[in-house]
């Protein structure tokens, strides 16, 4: 049977919400961890749209956390399926952030999120073909099949080093 | 000194999450209140983000629940101011949700939120003009103050009622 | 088999907690949305007594929120089966604040919520009779089939409104 | 100046939630914590209601569960201001659950809280006095008195025990 | 069959966190009921890892207070299994905080909770002997005996006294 | 003044909790959301034991889920100051998972957060210097200067490519 195929406009997911003061610490700084959660959570949906099957997280790549978020600010994230493998995709996850009161929108934060469908036992499942649309598309594309050659490779790296041990 | 102008476009905003456990009943229907609190949310945001203030919720329209929601949908409601009086504002809310394992995506319901905006002393404080440049923001305006003046009637009829008792 | 009957006052029901951070903005007001969540959760449990079957909110009435509500104030609400037609109820519901180093109480909002009965198949199932005791509850049911005819009107008035577009 | 008076009904409390699925284990029995923390909260409004202060939580007796309480169980709180001595009160917690689709309501355990009125420095602040009306009223100031006595007792013997080590 | 043997050294559990705004009263003091929560849910864990079976909490001792906890302390619980009798286990529970930005750690109050191992149809179940090894275990061991002949007792007074009634 | 120090042992941070329904989707499986915002509480909460300060994660390392985690898990994660630079730690921190009703301990995961240590204007602020005992602290010293060589290196062969575009 031919692979379905489904177009990376069909998976692209927003999440949002205010940030409550239990997002927060004594000094009103929002948690990274908050964020993460936030992260996790659209990447979860964008990764089911695409794959019409229950997922769950592998990884999450690093997370710079370039500008303080506050309690009140209006955290929005976007999600879009870069690319898919046979049963794992890349999910690629932008942060904002935005103080209603004064209306400045800030760029706090990107990561990229794997995730892998399962069936009903709990194993690896193929999913979808991507659909490549724009230029953007594609450009994503190229960039997450070079990050994971180099998460294979460190990956390689890491494994050659313990067995030394 | 000239009353600030800010456009309708300005002030959209979404919020959404994925329903979880606790936002269901033992069946897993989503109870309606988790959809009000975040109705609430939005005409919040977009409330504060037209006015640059605090502001307050003085009343929610009547809500329909058109179709059930269940744990795992992600709910996505769409906010818009529809009109501002001298301190007050009717925002528009729409809720959607989805199942993101089959992709079909059911209009639940919408309502109206009355929002008032205060100054640092909590007296009401008046609000920016409101831009309508489209055919659509003219439409949601003249319905809005509609409505207005039905409450207006409808608190008359009820003083009336009370007077009389 | 004659249909079963309950009287208003085994369904009266009161629910009741103290706002915390997590219910309010930055300046300490609660949010109508925490307020409309326990006004949903205080109809449920009101007509899931009556009916002793599972129950969905159809529609929440327009709520006026009269007076601010504040971070640790008690918040009380009352409700009451005012009507039951074949499978739906209108349930009334009050909303009391007050704050408990004053003892100051206010009345903060009333709304009328719709909810119905479901059988396990998620079917409106019939709900018992309504038994009006009090002088109370015969004003109560009045008044509430008088705002199901309201409704009806509005609905045929909309629904006609649809039709000519 | 001559102390406050109040009496017992103008502090008595009730506080009632739906218990939800994060208030239980896998198992869908409540954890005591849950409830254990509502005891504390509605003692909490008690003792403010009485003293118009601050007040913190100095100890809670023996808690039995008598009987296991279920997700979608409506649990209701009620507290009473048992005694009050000079900066401290001792209030008495009665829990009852009830399953709404079901109707019958169960006595699942009593607790009686120690709480301590404070001043905006944190200093322990007289309380007014305790006006008894009822004979339930003086029946409860009795035994609050009797259990003070003995804890006191028990207090001494552990501060003998740990002197000899 | 013999009965299965544990060592108190397998069920020592550690549960941790930092407490939150929504833990807290106005004034920023950690509610009793929050830490009261914890109790539970470390004597619930330390228990299941004894007995290997599903448990439920049949009582908590009285639990003093002996100093304040603030949003932003770690409140770190320490549990033991103190004793086993028949399907019957009792854990003692320490609870310590500690403001990260001073260092200081306060003892903060002890408790313990009786908890019964449950089969699948909700009837007690046999749970492992416990095995002492250290003088600390012997120690607490003696202590949770004597503990739970003094509860007999007053349970007995208790009946005594409501039967003459 | 000669810089504050502090041993590697002063800031060892433990968070534990149990999963709870909240934390997982459907099937049961823990959201890595969950996981990483607990990640960044006992970072956080280390970080400020050897700082002293108020502090800020400035980015995640990615983080690898090696196995399910499951509603009941007892989740535990362990955190130690890895290094310190002027105002910046890494923070190591390792996340285990365990079914207490069989006993398996898994490790599901490790990542390095790095954390900046503040003053009360929000400006970076020297953090002491941190004191290496063991040979295990020596060797986790040294990964985390070669992280830290690889992060420079990534950032500036990332902004040489900005540049080009």
């Amino acid at each position: 049977m031919a692979r379905a195929k489904r177009r990376v406009s069909e998976s692209k997911t927003v999440v949002a919400r205010v940030m409550m003061p239990q997002d927060a610490n004594i000094s009103g700084n929002v948690f990274g961890g908050s964020i993460l959660k936030m992260v996790d959570e659209v990447a979860y949906v964008s990764a089911t749209r695409h794959a019409r099957a229950n997922v769950v997280t592998a990884s999450v790549d690093k997370m710079d956390f370039r500008s303080p978020v506050h309690v009140g600010d209006l955290v929005t994230l976007k999600a879009n399926v870069n690319a898919v493998w046979r049963s794992s995709m890349e999910i690629g996850v932008r942060v904002e952030a935005e103080d209603p009161r004064t209306g400045t929108l800030r760029h706090t934060g990107s990561s990229y999120v794997t995730v892998v469908a399962l069936n009903r036992d709990g194993k690896p499942v193929q999913v979808p073909e991507l659909l490549l649309e724009t230029e953007e598309d594609r450009r994503r594309n190229q960039e997450a099949n070079r990050r994971r050659s180099r998460r294979f490779e460190e990956q390689a790296v890491e494994n050659f080093g313990k067995r030394r041990k």
